[in-house]
């Protein structure tokens, strides 16, 4: 059952385009599912996608769109009238419209508000978009399905109806005062279940986990997940019930971060796609290819300072671009422990013993390196002091390297900066030139020059 | 309303514990949500946390159990007898019961199988056993609603209230044929809203998304969060409907996947967490350091081969890390778009098209870095030649790693081998390697040395 978009069908879909056949197309789409319609669109270049957006109903296209890659998305609406894009925003969910006009310009925006025929739903939108866009208020939408404690069973059943009707899926009806404070919710099972006369408030469940307008889309993911939750209600600073997160929405939140953070710890420091165009990509993975460079450079420029100390050891730098490796590798893996932690909300425990104890596996483990690569070095080198002095320098480089990458992330989040962006390239690089001058004086000290 | 664990509330549970002051302890927790009781468990030493597990009723303690930290869960279940662990089963869902049941000792499973009272249910819970554990049949559960497609309205109301007991969350009512065949399925609001003689087939939606038991867990995340599905229906080789996989599952799916690609990426084998003994860290940490070493000891080799070519020219050394770590650095970049790309499954295009590509873009970013490092060696170094000389062997071996990160992802993919293993430190490793192999044979050939 499942869709595949083919050759051909993209190909017979290109060709009734250009044929502008349009009853056919309409009955070759109509069955498939948005997400489907979706693909296809990504597929097509802007003037045929422009033309199957406009073709096709709005409540299939608004839905669609949302699908969309976002680089298409951007493009198509580029084509689309204020009043054509406020058509679609009409047929959308209002956390999904605020997502558009978030990232249209502001003046194109604000023509789009105006051309919004609800104005209920105008203003719904127009609320979310003052949000951060990482927070319960940025991730809601304002559609649910909320009922007065002070209704009976019977009146709530009726107006609850009404309300349904915009809400794809119920999940939860909450219950609120006079206010509108958040005073708990109801299973649909017990407004069934119980008399018609009965007050909201005998039957509602006091207990409801919330979140509130400001609550991070980490926390939210965080407390959605723990409490296996499929949707959560937000409350304002009031209080007062604004909105709802489902967990759709959620799962896309994490999809999104965890590429992210993937994606900074390779040295990718924007969000894109092996689709994406060459310069796209250049402008992705330049930067940290810059700081590798200087990074580089500077580890050039410390050896050159320990020339005339080495000419008689040229040896050792031989053995650079292992240290400059096994620096960073350890690093690495120290700061990507440290930054799954602090996303898990798993750290318990200060600073100190975390660096005391990467100290300790530092030191497992590199005592367990530095006596492999003895073995190797007495094997191929002559001198016992260098064979020595490789080793132990080794030994040192991975303790502080260790540290450094538990360290900084640490340090990074309780500035309140994101401690991904400490991982990758940025660990790796600094570690190789600490690793490379911490070698260079260790073993100058050692075999005595 | 958030819940948090505070010192405070543990010490006065280990207190309590201590005077085994049963009844304050159960009027403690008897409020708290199952999450909360586990988080506290996972604090507890293993007497303590077998002393809470004993008491609480089974209900709370087997949806504590399955989140729990799960070294924590197997020490705690190896202090339970058989039937104990029956016990707690029975309260499971049959995939929750599963997954312990596969964590535990062959011998020991099978007593505790025969020790599960409820027939059905330890059927249900050994059929779910013979599934991998990353496909649909080991992520779904047995727990599901059902009507059979001759059945009228009113006929299926009854039965599916007695199904729905034992369901936490309907979603969907799933109709089946004679032969358990999986036909469409049903909202509860045309349930409600057709006449009570029509039969099941005349309302039933036939256009129902499903996946097959061996349905990898990856594709069914995928066409869950394409359709933002909020549970999927499961059929086995005859279409027989057998299970569903709700979106919580997937959620927790979807963060694991997520962390061990990350933990991989980073260089670490196993999954781990900062708080987990030294021992077990070094264990997962140590494989891919002990693979860098082998990577640096045979970079040092191959610069020992050049030994005696480049005793007047020194200075080519200094520029070893620079080149390893730029090799290093574009091949983890390329190959985590690689491996993004594949794991979103939108590459499409041959793998010739994408070394193109790639190739097209390292020479972009190696262009711009080659001419940044000729800008900082004409002003260091005194011959023009090898500053030109470091300049080119550097932009040929970004090409060079770009290609290798590309291409291992891609053609380990091709083979059925997971690509996330590709990223990190063996990229970065057999870069290392391949960059000053190409760094000194060009250079060497440029300088006519």
């Amino acid at each position: 059952m499942q869709f595949k978009i083919t050759t051909d069908l993209l190909d017979q879909i290109r060709d009734l385009i250009a044929q502008q056949d349009v009853s056919t197309l309409e009955q070759l789409l109509v069955d498939l599912h948005f997400a489907d319609v979706a693909e296809i669109i990504d597929e097509l270049n802007l003037e045929e996608a422009v033309f199957l957006v406009k073709l096709l109903d709005s409540e299939k296209t608004s839905e669609a769109l949302m699908e969309l890659d976002e680089d298409q998305r951007d493009r198509i609406l580029n084509e689309l009238s204020p009043k054509e894009i406020a058509d679609e925003l009409e047929e959308m969910n209002t956390d999904d419209a605020a997502d558009i006009l978030n990232d249209l310009p502001q003046e194109v925006a604000q023509e789009v508000i105006n051309e919004i025929a609800d104005e209920q739903h105008a203003e719904d939108i127009v609320d979310l978009l003052r949000y951060e866009e990482n927070s319960a208020g940025g991730l809601m939408a304002k559609e649910l399905v909320k009922v007065n404690e002070n209704w009976t069973v019977i009146s709530c059943v009726s107006e609850m109806r009404a309300q349904a009707e915009n809400v794809t899926r119920v999940h939860s009806i909450y219950v609120v005062d006079n206010n509108d404070k958040l005073k708990g919710r109801l299973s649909l099972k017990d407004l069934l279940t119980s008399a018609e006369t009965t007050p909201i408030k005998d039957v509602c469940k006091p207990k409801v986990d919330y979140v509130t307008v400001n609550t991070s889309g980490e926390e939210v993911a965080r407390v959605m997940r723990k409490y296996d939750l499929e949707a959560i209600p937000v409350v304002d600073e009031l209080d007062r019930l604004v909105g709802r997160v489902t967990i759709d929405d959620i799962v896309d939140f994490i999809t999104e971060e965890a590429e992210k953070d993937y994606q900074l710890a390779s040295g990718i420091s924007q969000d894109v796609e092996a689709n994406d165009s060459i310069w796209e990509l250049t402008k992705a993975r330049l930067p940290w290819l810059v700081l590798g460079l200087v990074g580089g450079i500077g580890a050039a420029a410390i050896m050159d300072g320990f020339e005339e100390d080495l000419q008689n050891n040229v040896v050792l730098y031989l053995f650079t671009p292992l240290i400059a490796a096994m620096a960073g590798n350890v690093g690495v893996q120290s700061s990507a422990i440290i930054v799954q932690g602090i996303a898990n909300d798993d750290l318990r425990g200060s600073i100190g013993n975390r660096l005391i104890k990467e100290m300790l596996l530092a030191m497992l483990n590199g005592f367990i390196l530095a006596i492999l690569l003895l073995g190797f070095t007495l094997v191929t080198q002559d001198s016992y002091l260098t064979c020595i002095a490789i080793s132990v320098s080794l030994f040192a480089v991975i303790i502080v390297a260790g540290l450094v990458g538990t360290f900084v992330p640490l340090a990074l989040h309780k500035r309140g900066i994101d401690p991904a962006i400490a991982t990758g390239p940025f660990i790796t690089t600094s570690n190789d030139i600490f690793g490379i001058l911490i070698y260079l004086l260790i073993a100058k000290a050692i075999m005595g020059i």
